[in-house]
């Protein structure tokens, strides 16, 4: 799936789950519980990722990131958000495609 | 620009500009000052993710997600990694491509 | 004056200036801002004690745990509540009382 | 217990359990899982205690500041540190002698 959305296809798949029968995946589970176990997985996810920063272990700091980073999007799909508007957020805000354009010109 | 373009290309801005003159761009600036400060941005944005998320207000949970993911890309450059390994963690550890091909096949 | 006055004290003063002109101290001014501002400020002071522990700095550990612990006293004010609520709070859970009279008797 | 000091006695109970056999407490038990363990677990406490200030219930806010506040000195203890130093960095820093002293002052 070398250049395909991974995101989005993830986001699609928490979009199917997060209302399925909480006995049939963790994140139907996650969900099942509320808001308020979602958010406790980030805090937890962002605990172990600043842990395994500091131990400067970039194995641990990857997979405890990813875990950091789907627990937002399960939060996000609970939510009725996804992927997408956390890009179009970070496109419209540190403009990367007005900084794309500069590094154009700049050639 | 998909999804996953818009996080490589903000992971190549950040590859570009962890090592710059501090004094031109906030993201030079918090390199410069290492690795505790830009974790520290990253346990003030995960806290501001749950305050939105219990606010209930979408906009804000967009706001400070995108604020949180681009730290932990700031970290990410830090640290020599990127986006991009985020990604595959996900796309190995959540099956993606397994997922994807389940669903293909139950068509 | 023993650690329980400390704890009782502070927050008497805390009581006295979460109520007073923002201007006057900067207890006043966080409560004036409202409860998101003293909880980022929890969240904050949570991470960079984590940060001081992971360094080994017993002198940093000590500034960061005492940060963290007053700034939960000003929340505990902001919301009626006292640090007198956390000691009976642990002294019925953790058993202090019942502990120290299982002490006495293995004596 | 009245006016005893519950913090100084529970550190003093923590010292005591914190080398014992991990079998006999759960002080043991996460003392000898590491720091990491009991740094996760100030993260989630932390996070919990935002939870609860949020949703505005003063038993729960209690219930899980006192959580926070136990498993901060877990930290201590296992740091060689205990709530002495909290509280002598609070008399210090905040000044509660003087604020007393000038509170004395302007009666």
């Amino acid at each position: 799936m070398s250049n395909q959305d991974i995101l989005e296809r993830l986001g699609a798949v928490l979009e199917e789950r997060k209302g399925a029968d909480p006995g049939t995946s963790y994140v139907a589970s996650l969900c099942d519980k509320g808001l308020d176990a979602i958010l406790k997985k980030i805090g937890e996810e962002a605990t172990e990722t600043l842990l395994a920063a500091k131990d400067g272990k970039p194995d641990r700091v990857v997979y405890e990131t990813a875990d950091l980073w789907f627990h937002c999007m399960v939060m996000l799909a609970y939510l009725g958000l996804g992927p997408g508007d956390i890009m179009t957020e970070l496109d419209n805000r540190f403009g990367i495609s007005g900084l794309d354009e500069k590094a154009s010109r700049a050639e």
